[in-house]
């Protein structure tokens, strides 16, 4: 997507380095991180220089090509299984981070010579990401038909491009909307504790020319009975097969409130995040993170110096905290799964028709 | 109510002086503020030493009395008047700052003599904040009957007693209850942009040894859907005489929630509140606030020295913001209103029994 007028994704191959739009110092920075090695690759996984389950995803296939180019062919096939399992380790619950391994390294494995494995486990990579971003791109073109001209769009969280490879899942539609002309509006939430809303949400909206206008969480039942928010669309970390979905904590609020006001409520929901073995939100466990996201914010300071950042504490010190990371939003609150192989109910058989059309059976 | 071992009020008068537990320096420091002068006084209430409608009326009465105590005879009603117009100024949209000037000065300006006068104004001041704590109190009592043992009350922003004299309005019923030996937890949520929960309700509750835990506005919904909230009690600033309520921005979200989930959703409305002029909620104003409030967070820095400072910007720079105070909440998801005369349901007929309970005629 478009940054400073300038085209980016989330991580990109140059020569045989690993790039990355470093989103450690968004929304107030933008500038790459280049990784030499894989290794440094590995690390910036690691350290969060990126940061969402597709941008990572593409990362660690970035990172398998670039193991690949690097290798001497003196043992290239052991190295490459060091720099898979390296690869591995950076962040061991992302699903998609084994899946764009098992790719790339599959697509090599089998290769007679390291010259032939070098071009197919960069040809594997780049296929990867592409594949990653037009799912992302194609999910965009079926939601933005449900994003009029002058359409006032809420979201919740950042489901856009920094969390994936590019266009993202939430934001997608928005994207593909403004692109074919449309007038489009984003109310973006705040999203305490990690504030992900107000940094990255409206960086990458301001990156890209989208209208947006940052309000505290609970500012969304006002607008909403002022009758100024149209549809809310918010991304997911996934569904179940009844159609309930596990968001960032505070998509709840959001889906009740647009119930009540009869706004219509989407979840941008690629079909990997579709999950035919989980039987309902209740069954899909909540992680309970840190205190300190809650008990304090950091941020560069106002009026301080340039590169001074500080943590400055919110709450009562000595106050019990708890800070769950997602909520579920039963199935009845939500309007359709916006999925790249079409807007779907979210109901069982919308879920069942969703993962057919993605070729992936279910039984 | 108790703090650090020592019963407070938020303000009182030592000799000729106006004592302040000063507000800008919580929950990280409580000290006193004293003030020797009127001058000091004021300034005081425009600082935000002491905020809150019910405290800065109680404040005034104390500025006021200080201003006989300390007026010489010749020249004294004149200075009196002087104060008043003074002490006027502070706060000019704060309808109990000129209500308690009012019977302050009331009193004094019918006696004949300075002496009467300095021991009238000192007696009408300690009785006005004498009888807002009283009145706060019995809203306690009345709400404390909705508390049962072992309730998990949640509620927004802070309407405790640092935003009056003692006791509180929201907080009074849960005060009450714990000092009636039952158990009580409460959830207090952050309130978004200015933390007032997380800061100052989390802070009162500490105080009195109320066990509390802070979350995230957006956390609500997900702790009402696992059954762990039994009531809502909120604050408000003015109450239509159809029964909506504008209160904080967030409590419309925590009542539309409270009502999907089947959770009683009260609001703690002291007489004063009720506006029977306002014919529903619609007609309340609701001021925008700054920007600033939203984009930047400020309090003590972590690791920092002591004493140390900050405000960090939290918002993508040159994005649009909107930050309005308040939100209202329309009457048919409120339970009740708990007032100090007793809880009357939110709505014509219950405005008006309040209104006329309290001596307050409504034609």
């Amino acid at each position: 997507m478009i940054l400073d007028g300038r085209a980016w994704r989330t991580s990109w191959l140059d020569g045989a380095e690993v790039v990355f739009l470093d989103q450690i110092a968004l929304p107030f920075t933008v500038r790459e991180h280049r990784c030499a090695t894989v290794e440094a690759t590995a690390r910036a996984i690691e350290t969060m220089v990126v940061r969402g389950a597709g941008a990572i995803g593409g990362a660690a296939a970035h990172g398998l090509a670039q193991a690949a180019l690097q290798a001497p062919d003196e043992g290239f096939f052991e190295a490459l299984a060091a720099a898979d399992a390296r690869l591995r380790r950076t962040r061991p619950t992302a699903y998609d981070l084994f899946h764009a391994l098992d790719t790339v390294h599959g697509a090599a494995r089998v290769c007679a010579t390291p010259t032939q494995a070098r071009e197919a486990a960069v040809d594997a990579a780049l296929a990867y990401v592409d594949r990653s971003a037009a799912a992302c791109r194609a999910l965009g073109e079926h939601g933005a038909e449900l994003v009029a001209d002058g359409a006032r769009v809420s979201t919740h969280c950042n489901a856009g491009w920094l969390a994936f490879v590019d266009w993202g899942s939430a934001l997608a539609p928005v994207y593909a909307a403004h692109r074919a002309g449309r007038r489009v509006h984003v109310w973006v939430d705040e999203t305490r504790p990690r504030q992900q809303g107000a940094r990255l949400t409206a960086f990458e909206l301001a990156g890209e020319g989208v209208p947006h206008t940052v309000i505290p969480d609970g500012a969304l039942a006002h607008l909403m009975g002022l009758g100024r928010v149209d549809l809310v669309i918010t991304g997911t970390d996934r569904v179940a097969a009844n159609g309930d979905v596990a968001n960032k904590i505070g998509t709840r609020m959001a889906a009740i409130a647009a119930a009540f006001h009869g706004v219509p409520f989407f979840v941008a929901a690629p079909t990997n995040t579709l999950d035919p073995d989980c039987p309902h939100g209740g069954a899909i466990p909540i992680e309970t993170r840190a205190d300190e996201e809650v008990t304090s914010v950091s941020g560069p300071v106002e009026a301080g110096a340039a590169d001074s950042f500080a943590r400055v504490r919110v709450v009562n010190p000595g106050s019990a905290v708890f800070n769950p990371a997602f909520d579920v939003t039963p199935a009845d609150l939500i309007a359709g799964l916006i999925t790249e192989v079409g807007v779907v109910p979210a109901s069982p058989e919308g879920v069942a028709l969703a993962l057919r059309l993605a070729g992936r059976a279910t039984g």
